[in-house]
Protein backbone atom coordinates (compact mmCIF):
# COMPACT_ATOMS: atom_id res chain seq x y z
CA UNK A 1 0.00 0.00 0.00
CA UNK A 2 1.32 3.46 -0.97
CA UNK A 3 -0.56 5.32 1.95
CA UNK A 4 1.31 6.45 4.76
CA UNK A 5 -0.17 6.33 8.44
CA UNK A 6 -0.49 9.45 10.19
CA UNK A 7 -1.51 11.34 13.22
CA UNK A 8 -4.95 11.02 14.88
CA UNK A 9 -4.23 14.55 16.04
CA UNK A 10 -4.91 15.62 12.35
CA UNK A 11 -7.99 13.45 11.33
CA UNK A 12 -9.97 16.68 11.96
CA UNK A 13 -7.94 18.31 9.13
CA UNK A 14 -9.57 15.51 6.66
CA UNK A 15 -13.11 15.63 8.05
CA UNK A 16 -14.11 18.82 9.41
CA UNK A 17 -14.17 20.83 5.93
CA UNK A 18 -16.78 18.03 5.38
CA UNK A 19 -16.13 15.70 2.77
CA UNK A 20 -18.72 13.56 1.22
CA UNK A 21 -17.49 10.04 2.59
CA UNK A 22 -17.54 6.32 1.53
CA UNK A 23 -17.96 4.49 4.33
CA UNK A 24 -16.80 0.80 4.03
CA UNK A 25 -18.07 -2.39 6.31
CA UNK A 26 -16.80 -5.85 6.01
CA UNK A 27 -20.45 -7.79 5.97
CA UNK A 28 -21.06 -11.57 6.55
CA UNK A 29 -20.43 -12.81 3.02
CA UNK A 30 -18.40 -9.76 0.73
CA UNK A 31 -17.53 -5.96 1.52
CA UNK A 32 -19.63 -3.08 1.08
CA UNK A 33 -19.63 0.35 0.49
CA UNK A 34 -22.05 3.75 1.03
CA UNK A 35 -21.76 7.28 0.43
CA UNK A 36 -22.59 9.36 3.52
CA UNK A 37 -22.40 12.74 3.69
CA UNK A 38 -23.91 13.11 7.18
CA UNK A 39 -21.01 13.30 9.74
CA UNK A 40 -19.45 14.93 11.89
CA UNK A 41 -16.03 15.52 14.05
CA UNK A 42 -17.48 14.92 17.96
CA UNK A 43 -13.99 15.37 19.69
CA UNK A 44 -10.21 15.50 19.25
CA UNK A 45 -8.62 13.58 21.21
CA UNK A 46 -9.02 10.64 20.45
CA UNK A 47 -10.76 11.60 17.27
CA UNK A 48 -14.80 10.61 17.67
CA UNK A 49 -17.03 11.19 14.42
CA UNK A 50 -20.84 11.03 14.19
CA UNK A 51 -21.97 9.39 11.34
CA UNK A 52 -25.92 9.20 11.17
CA UNK A 53 -27.06 6.44 8.46
CA UNK A 54 -30.54 5.68 7.60
CA UNK A 55 -31.67 2.29 9.10
CA UNK A 56 -32.74 1.70 5.42
CA UNK A 57 -29.05 1.79 4.65
CA UNK A 58 -28.00 -1.74 4.02
CA UNK A 59 -24.56 -0.89 6.04
CA UNK A 60 -26.51 0.07 8.87
CA UNK A 61 -26.93 -3.50 10.08
CA UNK A 62 -23.36 -4.20 8.81
CA UNK A 63 -22.49 -1.47 11.08
CA UNK A 64 -24.51 -2.27 13.77
CA UNK A 65 -23.26 -5.82 13.77
CA UNK A 66 -20.09 -5.75 13.35
CA UNK A 67 -19.21 -2.37 15.38
CA UNK A 68 -16.44 -1.39 12.93
CA UNK A 69 -16.27 0.76 9.36
CA UNK A 70 -13.62 2.63 7.47
CA UNK A 71 -14.40 6.42 6.13
CA UNK A 72 -12.71 6.54 2.81
CA UNK A 73 -12.23 10.24 1.28
CA UNK A 74 -12.82 9.81 -2.11
CA UNK A 75 -11.17 13.04 -4.34
CA UNK A 76 -13.16 14.82 -7.00
CA UNK A 77 -12.04 12.56 -9.52
CA UNK A 78 -13.95 9.65 -8.37
CA UNK A 79 -17.43 11.37 -8.56
CA UNK A 80 -18.79 8.69 -10.47
CA UNK A 81 -17.96 5.76 -8.16
CA UNK A 82 -19.21 8.34 -5.26
CA UNK A 83 -22.56 8.45 -7.25
CA UNK A 84 -22.86 5.13 -7.99
CA UNK A 85 -22.67 3.62 -4.84
CA UNK A 86 -25.11 5.87 -3.68
CA UNK A 87 -27.33 5.03 -6.13
CA UNK A 88 -27.75 0.88 -5.49
CA UNK A 89 -27.71 -1.28 -2.38
CA UNK A 90 -25.14 -3.84 -1.44
CA UNK A 91 -28.63 -5.78 -0.63
CA UNK A 92 -28.19 -6.81 -4.41
CA UNK A 93 -25.20 -5.64 -5.90
CA UNK A 94 -20.88 -6.27 -5.20
CA UNK A 95 -20.37 -2.76 -5.38
CA UNK A 96 -16.65 -2.92 -4.76
CA UNK A 97 -16.90 -5.28 -8.21
CA UNK A 98 -19.10 -2.98 -9.48
CA UNK A 99 -17.76 0.49 -9.20
CA UNK A 100 -14.05 -0.89 -10.01
CA UNK A 101 -13.22 -0.21 -6.45
CA UNK A 102 -10.32 -2.05 -4.38
CA UNK A 103 -10.62 -3.44 -0.93
CA UNK A 104 -7.21 -3.60 1.13
CA UNK A 105 -6.60 -5.33 4.63
CA UNK A 106 -6.95 -2.58 7.26
CA UNK A 107 -4.92 -2.89 10.12
CA UNK A 108 -7.29 -2.77 12.96
CA UNK A 109 -10.34 -3.04 11.98
CA UNK A 110 -12.01 -6.19 9.54
CA UNK A 111 -13.51 -3.79 7.21
CA UNK A 112 -11.26 -3.00 4.37
CA UNK A 113 -9.47 0.37 2.89
CA UNK A 114 -10.80 1.84 -0.57
CA UNK A 115 -7.45 1.56 -2.10
CA UNK A 116 -8.86 4.83 -4.93
CA UNK A 117 -9.78 6.98 -1.68
CA UNK A 118 -6.77 8.95 -0.80
CA UNK A 119 -7.49 8.96 2.58
CA UNK A 120 -9.02 6.14 5.05
CA UNK A 121 -9.72 6.19 8.22
CA UNK A 122 -10.41 3.07 10.82
CA UNK A 123 -13.22 3.02 13.12
CA UNK A 124 -14.70 1.68 15.87
CA UNK A 125 -18.01 2.06 17.05
CA UNK A 126 -17.64 3.35 20.66
CA UNK A 127 -21.21 4.81 21.39
CA UNK A 128 -24.93 3.23 20.21
CA UNK A 129 -26.86 5.39 22.35
CA UNK A 130 -28.00 7.78 19.38
CA UNK A 131 -28.60 5.07 16.92
CA UNK A 132 -32.03 4.11 17.64
CA UNK A 133 -33.14 7.86 17.68
CA UNK A 134 -31.00 9.07 15.01
CA UNK A 135 -28.99 6.35 13.29
CA UNK A 136 -26.22 7.94 14.61
CA UNK A 137 -23.49 6.05 15.65
CA UNK A 138 -19.92 7.80 17.24
CA UNK A 139 -16.94 6.20 16.47
CA UNK A 140 -13.22 6.37 17.58
CA UNK A 141 -10.95 6.72 14.96
CA UNK A 142 -7.86 4.55 15.61
CA UNK A 143 -5.95 4.52 12.51
CA UNK A 144 -5.13 6.65 9.64
CA UNK A 145 -3.66 6.57 6.24
CA UNK A 146 -3.07 8.99 3.95
CA UNK A 147 -1.34 9.49 0.30
CA UNK A 148 0.67 12.35 0.46
CA UNK A 149 -1.17 14.98 0.87
CA UNK A 150 -4.45 13.99 -1.27
CA UNK A 151 -7.27 14.82 -1.73
CA UNK A 152 -6.28 17.71 -3.20
CA UNK A 153 -9.82 18.06 -4.29
CA UNK A 154 -12.54 17.06 -2.52
CA UNK A 155 -16.15 16.41 -3.08
CA UNK A 156 -19.25 18.02 -1.03
CA UNK A 157 -22.65 16.97 -1.61
CA UNK A 158 -25.04 19.16 -2.11
CA UNK A 159 -28.38 16.96 -3.46
CA UNK A 160 -29.57 15.73 -6.15
CA UNK A 161 -26.22 14.74 -8.16
CA UNK A 162 -24.85 18.72 -7.38
CA UNK A 163 -21.59 18.39 -5.99
CA UNK A 164 -19.11 21.33 -5.18
CA UNK A 165 -15.42 20.91 -5.25
CA UNK A 166 -13.09 22.14 -2.53
CA UNK A 167 -9.74 22.68 -2.65
CA UNK A 168 -7.57 24.89 -0.76
CA UNK A 169 -7.40 27.65 -1.44
CA UNK A 170 -7.36 29.94 1.64
CA UNK A 171 -4.51 30.55 4.33
CA UNK A 172 -4.88 32.69 7.12
CA UNK A 173 -3.28 33.64 10.73
CA UNK A 174 -5.54 31.61 12.81
CA UNK A 175 -5.38 29.86 16.29
CA UNK A 176 -8.37 27.42 15.58
CA UNK A 177 -7.50 23.80 15.63
CA UNK B 1 -33.85 42.23 4.09
CA UNK B 2 -32.99 41.60 0.84
CA UNK B 3 -32.95 37.52 1.40
CA UNK B 4 -35.90 35.45 0.46
CA UNK B 5 -37.34 32.64 2.68
CA UNK B 6 -37.00 29.23 1.48
CA UNK B 7 -38.34 25.99 1.95
CA UNK B 8 -37.33 23.37 4.75
CA UNK B 9 -36.78 20.84 2.15
CA UNK B 10 -34.03 22.53 0.68
CA UNK B 11 -32.28 23.17 3.54
CA UNK B 12 -29.87 19.97 3.63
CA UNK B 13 -28.72 21.42 -0.13
CA UNK B 14 -26.74 24.09 2.11
CA UNK B 15 -25.75 22.02 5.30
CA UNK B 16 -24.71 18.95 3.57
CA UNK B 17 -21.55 20.34 1.58
CA UNK B 18 -20.10 21.41 5.31
CA UNK B 19 -19.39 24.76 5.04
CA UNK B 20 -18.13 26.55 8.19
CA UNK B 21 -21.04 28.60 9.88
CA UNK B 22 -21.46 31.59 12.04
CA UNK B 23 -23.51 30.71 14.83
CA UNK B 24 -25.54 33.38 16.87
CA UNK B 25 -27.49 33.71 20.11
CA UNK B 26 -29.37 36.32 21.28
CA UNK B 27 -27.47 36.61 24.73
CA UNK B 28 -28.28 38.62 27.53
CA UNK B 29 -26.61 41.82 27.14
CA UNK B 30 -26.19 42.05 23.34
CA UNK B 31 -26.23 39.03 20.52
CA UNK B 32 -23.11 37.23 19.92
CA UNK B 33 -21.16 35.05 17.32
CA UNK B 34 -19.11 32.34 16.78
CA UNK B 35 -17.28 30.04 14.38
CA UNK B 36 -18.56 26.63 13.96
CA UNK B 37 -17.55 23.73 11.87
CA UNK B 38 -18.85 20.52 14.21
CA UNK B 39 -22.22 19.92 12.03
CA UNK B 40 -24.18 17.50 10.86
CA UNK B 41 -28.05 17.07 9.01
CA UNK B 42 -29.38 14.31 11.24
CA UNK B 43 -32.91 14.53 9.48
CA UNK B 44 -34.73 15.84 6.62
CA UNK B 45 -38.20 16.68 7.12
CA UNK B 46 -38.20 18.55 10.04
CA UNK B 47 -34.47 19.54 9.19
CA UNK B 48 -32.37 18.95 12.49
CA UNK B 49 -29.01 19.65 12.54
CA UNK B 50 -26.69 18.54 15.15
CA UNK B 51 -24.42 20.83 16.55
CA UNK B 52 -21.24 20.53 18.35
CA UNK B 53 -20.24 22.77 20.65
CA UNK B 54 -17.39 23.07 23.57
CA UNK B 55 -18.38 23.85 26.79
CA UNK B 56 -15.69 26.55 26.97
CA UNK B 57 -17.49 28.46 23.81
CA UNK B 58 -19.44 31.74 25.63
CA UNK B 59 -22.39 30.55 23.06
CA UNK B 60 -22.42 27.19 24.72
CA UNK B 61 -24.06 28.94 27.98
CA UNK B 62 -26.61 30.96 25.82
CA UNK B 63 -27.72 27.99 23.43
CA UNK B 64 -28.20 26.42 26.79
CA UNK B 65 -30.41 29.74 28.08
CA UNK B 66 -31.93 30.44 24.91
CA UNK B 67 -32.73 27.23 23.40
CA UNK B 68 -32.30 29.50 19.92
CA UNK B 69 -29.73 30.46 17.64
CA UNK B 70 -29.36 31.17 14.06
CA UNK B 71 -26.80 29.66 11.75
CA UNK B 72 -25.18 32.01 8.86
CA UNK B 73 -23.71 30.35 6.17
CA UNK B 74 -20.68 32.66 4.88
CA UNK B 75 -19.27 33.12 1.65
CA UNK B 76 -15.69 32.66 1.26
CA UNK B 77 -15.54 36.79 1.03
CA UNK B 78 -16.42 36.98 4.26
CA UNK B 79 -12.56 34.20 5.82
CA UNK B 80 -11.39 36.87 7.70
CA UNK B 81 -14.59 37.78 9.72
CA UNK B 82 -15.00 34.34 10.54
CA UNK B 83 -11.21 34.02 11.70
CA UNK B 84 -11.54 36.63 13.44
CA UNK B 85 -15.25 35.54 15.37
CA UNK B 86 -13.48 32.06 16.03
CA UNK B 87 -10.38 33.68 17.69
CA UNK B 88 -11.90 35.95 20.54
CA UNK B 89 -14.69 35.21 22.63
CA UNK B 90 -18.22 37.05 23.58
CA UNK B 91 -17.16 37.68 27.26
CA UNK B 92 -14.89 40.45 26.41
CA UNK B 93 -15.63 41.39 22.68
CA UNK B 94 -18.71 42.44 21.04
CA UNK B 95 -18.26 40.50 17.65
CA UNK B 96 -20.57 42.25 15.43
CA UNK B 97 -19.32 45.54 15.80
CA UNK B 98 -15.90 44.33 16.09
CA UNK B 99 -15.87 42.31 12.88
CA UNK B 100 -18.69 44.94 11.14
CA UNK B 101 -21.02 42.36 10.79
CA UNK B 102 -24.94 43.59 10.81
CA UNK B 103 -27.17 41.64 12.78
CA UNK B 104 -30.85 41.21 11.41
CA UNK B 105 -34.11 40.29 13.55
CA UNK B 106 -35.12 37.03 12.84
CA UNK B 107 -39.31 35.86 12.51
CA UNK B 108 -39.11 33.26 14.84
CA UNK B 109 -35.99 33.34 16.82
CA UNK B 110 -34.86 35.75 19.35
CA UNK B 111 -31.18 35.53 17.90
CA UNK B 112 -30.43 37.68 14.72
CA UNK B 113 -29.53 36.84 10.93
CA UNK B 114 -26.61 38.00 10.16
CA UNK B 115 -26.93 40.18 6.80
CA UNK B 116 -23.40 39.89 5.36
CA UNK B 117 -24.52 35.96 5.08
CA UNK B 118 -26.06 34.40 1.73
CA UNK B 119 -28.22 32.16 3.67
CA UNK B 120 -29.22 32.23 7.21
CA UNK B 121 -31.58 29.61 9.43
CA UNK B 122 -33.84 29.82 12.19
CA UNK B 123 -32.99 27.27 14.51
CA UNK B 124 -34.50 25.61 17.48
CA UNK B 125 -32.72 23.35 20.27
CA UNK B 126 -35.09 20.45 20.13
CA UNK B 127 -32.96 17.56 21.82
CA UNK B 128 -30.33 18.42 24.91
CA UNK B 129 -29.98 15.14 25.37
CA UNK B 130 -26.05 14.83 24.15
CA UNK B 131 -25.17 17.98 25.60
CA UNK B 132 -23.09 17.02 28.60
CA UNK B 133 -21.60 14.28 27.12
CA UNK B 134 -20.72 15.72 23.63
CA UNK B 135 -21.58 19.38 23.83
CA UNK B 136 -24.00 18.06 20.83
CA UNK B 137 -27.35 20.29 20.26
CA UNK B 138 -29.82 18.89 18.38
CA UNK B 139 -31.66 21.85 16.95
CA UNK B 140 -34.80 22.04 14.20
CA UNK B 141 -34.58 24.26 11.55
CA UNK B 142 -37.78 26.20 11.73
CA UNK B 143 -37.36 29.20 9.34
CA UNK B 144 -34.55 29.25 6.29
CA UNK B 145 -33.66 32.27 4.58
CA UNK B 146 -31.54 32.87 1.02
CA UNK B 147 -29.71 35.81 -1.48
CA UNK B 148 -30.27 34.18 -4.65
CA UNK B 149 -28.43 31.45 -5.29
CA UNK B 150 -26.07 31.87 -2.32
CA UNK B 151 -23.17 32.08 -1.38
CA UNK B 152 -21.62 31.01 -4.53
CA UNK B 153 -18.20 29.78 -2.88
CA UNK B 154 -18.46 28.12 0.38
CA UNK B 155 -15.54 28.10 3.43
CA UNK B 156 -15.06 24.64 4.32
CA UNK B 157 -12.20 24.83 7.30
CA UNK B 158 -9.32 22.54 7.33
CA UNK B 159 -7.52 23.55 10.15
CA UNK B 160 -4.99 26.55 11.71
CA UNK B 161 -6.55 28.78 9.50
CA UNK B 162 -6.47 26.47 6.13
CA UNK B 163 -9.46 26.83 4.73
CA UNK B 164 -10.84 24.80 1.30
CA UNK B 165 -13.08 27.00 -1.24
CA UNK B 166 -16.24 25.03 -2.23
CA UNK B 167 -17.98 26.01 -5.77
CA UNK B 168 -20.55 23.92 -7.59
CA UNK B 169 -18.74 21.89 -10.27
CA UNK B 170 -20.15 18.95 -10.84
CA UNK B 171 -23.34 17.75 -11.67
CA UNK B 172 -24.08 14.00 -12.32
CA UNK B 173 -27.17 12.16 -12.57
CA UNK B 174 -28.46 10.73 -8.96
CA UNK B 175 -31.45 9.97 -6.84
CA UNK B 176 -29.77 10.68 -3.68
CA UNK B 177 -31.76 13.36 -2.46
Amino acid sequence: MDKSAFELGRVHQLLEPGPVLLLATAGTQRPNVMTLSWQTMVAFDPPLVACVLSARDFSFAALQRDGECTLNIPGAELASQVVGCGNCSGRDTDKFTAFGLTPRPAERVAAPLIDECDASLECRVVDSGMVARYGMFIVEVVRAWRRGNGPERMLHHAGWGVFRVSEETLRLPSAMR
